[in-house]
């Protein structure tokens, strides 16, 4: 299967991974959600090529992550700011920056700490189960088929289970 | 900056993003926390070419978070797992899952349903305040520098934030 195919998946892990499909990506998300909008401290600040940010840049404008806007009429400029589905990735960010502050931080503390502005305290982010608020582990999560599962991988799965 | 130079940034999304760098990690990641261990239902259910498999399933162990372990002798044959840094990463796929089920399901429905096994219910997997519990937003949250910065990007930032 070709890469660009992976988006075809009924898999929303394999959709938002056609949408989130490398690092530099994941940078320029940071950078929006730091408050970045103009292409010039996107690049400063991801350190990548102009040619990578402009590229990736119109992905996120195209998977209705950012949302672009003219700000100058000469020369034209524009600038790039998250739209509610991009502002939606936000706390999936800091999961994943919890994770790599636990995980990778190198035994120099977290580079950034998070404010949770309503209570005053860093946010510590913890993913929970939205009906009882017990974190959610490895250990206490089940999954089963839902409404948009492709039929023919329910099957194939069914059977690599029933072969280990 | 070269690609592969993302992860000696000071910034856990970079290092986090160093590890899960494109697609097809995400994808033997979710496979792995489904419970494929070989390489041969790695390749299935990603639908990657095995020099894809072989090379991510390398790099994810070099990362840590799967281990390698020796399962047949004649010939040598290999299982991966997940390791304890590999299965905090769960909640984190569940919470990108849950932003793929709302923004990019195609109106077919969650492709597979959670199920938090302590309370019953499915997991609506929440990103909240490990200190008061409410949920994390875009709104609720304000970043400063830790411990583990590099007071380079420090000076940077703030200048760019002053010229905005």
């Amino acid at each position: 299967m070709l890469k660009n195919k992976i988006g075809t998946q009924a898999c929303s892990i394999a959709r938002s991974a056609a949408v989130i499909d490398d690092a530099w990506v994941l940078l320029i998300l940071r950078e929006a959600v730091f408050g970045s909008r103009r292409f010039g401290d996107f690049m400063a600040f991801t350190g990548a090529q102009p040619s990578v940010v402009s590229d990736r840049l119109k992905r996120l404008v195209d998977a209705g992550v950012l949302e672009q806007s003219l700000y100058d009429e000469h020369p034209p400029r524009y600038e790039y700011r998250l739209t509610e589905m991009g502002r939606d990735l936000q706390p999936v960010l800091m999961a994943l920056t919890k994770w790599g502050d636990t995980h990778l931080d190198a035994g120099g503390g977290p580079p950034l700490v998070d404010t949770h502005t309503s209570c005053g305290h860093d946010t510590d982010p913890t993913v929970v189960c939205g009906h009882c608020a017990e974190s959610l582990t490895s250990e206490n999560v089940r999954s089963s088929v839902g409404l948009g599962a492709d039929p023919d991988t329910v099957a194939q799965r069914a059977d690599a289970v029933r072969r280990r």
